[in-house]
């Protein structure tokens, strides 16, 4: 079992409340074992009916109406520093996260609605039907694959060569939780938890579950997510998963800056070397754009944990993902540049593997098997600076992080 | 923008109220925007609370039930002599219509529920999934692509070659509007106004939104559809649209007459001369019967306005849609006389193009292009003919369009 | 008409009640054609203020919640000794029949949920979709096409070359039922009846409708489906009809038997001759077996109907299906003792042919035709033995069809 050891990891380092304390809420908002469907759910600090020391808290469910999100559900977390949009419809992913009531985490995609999975078809457009439905801030690709579309051709687990037309980023955030499950926690500052399990099965194939738990504590403003991937099969199985984490304006902008400790970095297509070297620097909205991909590694620290994150101009604004790199070991970067109309947007992507067609990624070893009845367990720590204090922490992290290491240049 | 001359031509010629009047009710039904779907809507004459001269007139809500058609909403506009029927989740087609309480124009398709998309996969059959919802008298055969399925290659909007297996007919019938707004406006008579917004989106993709209205006046038998297409994208971007109309029985029966104005005619597959001669007369159900597609042009009058109908046998009984030909320039006729069982039917298609496979009709210079934030402007006003008088009127407009020009064969 | 001559068949034979007694209740749970959804159905012998001698019986509708069940509708039919859960949105199948209480009939599939078809895309993992739903105790495979997925090439009902990628065992049991209708009828014991109809119905394509009647009585440990294929299109079209009906533990163990009047028989892959001459006994889960499927063809009596079953080691659990062989003359039999987690199932099928691909079962003149309006009639009883008396009396009645005939090996 791969679970213990990376939570333990970020428990030490992070400091993250991986014990359960006194439970003062846990209640089930969806779970399809049990017929429970709560489409009203909403608890606060006030129907708790106790005080706590520190901010407001709530948790709400809302229904969305209407064109193709009928049918969707949301559950927004606010934590009374951030208010966290989750979206169990679509796999768990998170919709926005805005801190402090001011500062808006996510993007504007030229899609509005939050798509319910059945309107989409991920066959759509050889293979790139999951587009239609792409605005969260943090999405994950995955679990069976996760990269690009296409043919992959594989040996299956009853031991034949099988292949099959991958779609592009996986199924997962087209699926809807089968469970969904909320816990508060005493403390001072209490703990709020969201569970969420999402299944990928299917019979004489892959049978994958992604369990999550999204936890933060009143007044923070950061917030980690702990999945765990299972293998309820009885065969090796193999699984990908990338976490597409996507940002645009405010934090995004001209001069913006990526600031991670990176060991290796290689452009997806070959690129001029001045343009290589300004690959931390965004530029503003361009209409003609074409979107640069960059594969790296980051390098951690002792205990094995990276920070990489994204400031502004004028580093008065930022955020960041903090995670072991034990089982996410493959960092890319997606500068999307593009319109605003087309959607002005970066994606910084830890991963099991780069996005490429498994294909690609199998034959370069970057494809890791669960055997049968295995777990691999990966989490991400994502903070929200929104003063430069904040911003200038981050970047000493990062710094420390590197301690002075080359980048190699692939 | 385009969309002021056509809507110009329109309004002059035909008499269209664009201009908007004293609005008594503007309403949301639909509008995921701002979580907005009211189920139970209703508005009527009397419940307004005023009278009007003219008769009594009505829009209702109904929420379909059961096999494919749970979850389809209709949207029913009763102007005192028009029934119509829309169906905001088939992208705002208009299921059929009747006149002064007897005359149903629309057909009786094989599909006799109304089919929510989230059943239909456009993909099936080799991209004849379409066919599974087909029964409408109005749908829109479009916006990203409108023809026969198959892949077409293309020069995509970021400038790089591009294919797509593009499925019969597109998507935006198999769309449910993200926005419907009613209103209904003083005078006398009194307007009614349906307003659809309906979104065909992706991310790095075609971004096309269809706004349609659908205006009437009380006591009318005709009504008006003014849609805008927008390209909503940063780049160029193809479109096409093509209405295809639909009639069966009582209009449509053996010795029915297509009354068109047609400057050029071919058909879509070689036919001898004597049934060529014979296109404009229908033959009644016959089993065996294979489709026969005609592709012309029509004659328009001084102000751009064609005319084009049907009537029955002893020419009691027609329908015509108008409208202008500067962006509708070609004119389809579906002659479909098959068996009662497999759907007898004839369709009058006005369009952007012809439905050939896009590939097929780009390479013939009929594919039009919406430059970035562009609009296009298409209208068409249908009317219901119900008695030997209006039916004569019909065809004396149709002559006096062609006026005596000839119809050239190819 | 076929039809009347196998219900005769039936109703001969096995004293199948066809003839409508005095209805105490008749009444429609669904409807598409007339708005009805009766979403809080609910009858039992206390509701309906009559009691009968016998056991207490009711029906009740559920709809499910949560995950990929979302929306799904079940519709459970006690009848005092079985209890009997149908699927209407999944096009009439059973989920499972648990019998006094105690004895589950069904399988335990790695799917958990019953999944709707609005999250099933059958032309997944290359046309092996249906797998992602398929965890129930009886699924027909049908009824345009049953069989493995893959292109076939055919001449369609227009007389034209045509070809379409079928997938894996049809459609059938991913269109939700148009209309549910249940009866009760006067009796001692008194008579159940649900009623479904599920149309597979496409423009210029097949047209297809299957109505099914599900009929038992009131404390019997056996029902029956009558099923009815109707073509109502204008020309000739081919079916296809298999009833995948899956057993599981506690019936399936190791040293469980497979009994059967088998006349021929013939392995789908090349096979030792002793594993062939073991193919009636069963293994207990093993994580790598990989599936055995056998084509049969069985003997009947000498009215037609012919009796096959399984038992459990000891002979003290059982359940057979007893049918006219006219038109279900083809059986397969799918030994998939996998492992627990990946599916410890067995398949016995009868159908109109053997579940290949339709290009094999045409090609070897198993594919049959309905003309021009022509239904045809299906009917199986499904029989559950919990005691060793009821077991040695179905293997007594498979002995007595055997008769001694032999078993030809192919």
């Amino acid at each position: 079992m791969k679970y213990s050891l990376s939570l333990a990891l970020l428990s030490t380092v992070l400091g993250a409340p991986r014990l359960q304390a006194k439970a003062l809420l846990q209640k089930a908002v969806i779970d399809s074992a049990h017929q429970v469907d709560d489409l009203a759910f909403q608890v606060s600090q006030a129907t708790l009916g106790r005080t706590y020391s520190g901010k407001n808290f709530s948790m709400t469910r809302q229904q969305l109406k209407g064109g193709l999100q009928d049918g969707t559900t949301l559950l927004t977390v606010d934590n009374g520093a951030l208010k966290i949009v989750l979206i169990p419809t679509r796999g768990m992913g998170i919709l926005d996260v805005v801190a402090n009531g001011q500062v808006r985490y996510g993007w504007d995609s030229p899609i509005k609605e939050v798509v319910h999975p059945k309107f989409i078809n991920l066959h759509d457009r050889g293979g790139l039907g999951w587009l239609e439905g792409f605005n969260e801030f943090l999405v994950r690709c995955g679990v069976e694959y996760a990269g690009s579309p296409g043919v992959d051709k594989f040996i299956n687990n009853r031991g034949k060569e099988d292949s099959s037309a991958l779609t592009l980023h996986g199924r997962i955030a087209n699926i809807p939780a089968s469970k969904v499950e909320v816990l508060v926690e005493a403390g001072n500052p209490a703990t709020i938890r969201v569970r969420g399990e999402v299944r990928e099965l299917t019979f004489l194939g892959p049978k994958l579950i992604l369990t999550t738990e999204l936890v933060t504590q009143v007044g923070s403003s950061s917030f980690e997510v702990h999945d765990t991937i299972t293998n309820v099969g009885s065969g090796d199985q193999e699984y990908q998963l990338v976490y597409h984490t996507n940002f645009g304006t405010p934090l995004l902008e001209a001069g913006a800056q990526f600031v991670a400790p990176i060991k290796s970095l290689q452009p997806r297509e070959p690129m001029q070397p001045d343009a290589l070297e300004r690959y931390t620097t965004y530029q503003g909205p361009a209409p003609r754009f074409v979107e640069e991909v960059f594969f790296m590694t980051p390098y951690a620290n002792a205990e094995g944990i990276t920070t990489v994150g994204l400031t502004n101009r004028d580093k008065s604004l930022g955020a960041s993902l903090s995670f072991p790199i034990q089982h996410l070991p493959y960092l890319s970067l997606w500068k999307n540049t593009a319109s605003v109309e087309d959607g002005y947007v970066t994606g910084i992507e830890p991963g099991t593997s780069y996005p490429n067609n498994r294909s690609v990624e199998r034959a370069a070893g970057r494809v890791p098997v669960l055997k049968a009845g295995e777990s691999v367990a990966l989490s991400i720590k994502f903070s929200f600076h929104t003063t430069p204090q904040s911003v200038a922490t981050m970047i000493r992290e990062v710094e420390a992080i590197k301690d002075g290491r080359a980048t190699e240049m692939k």
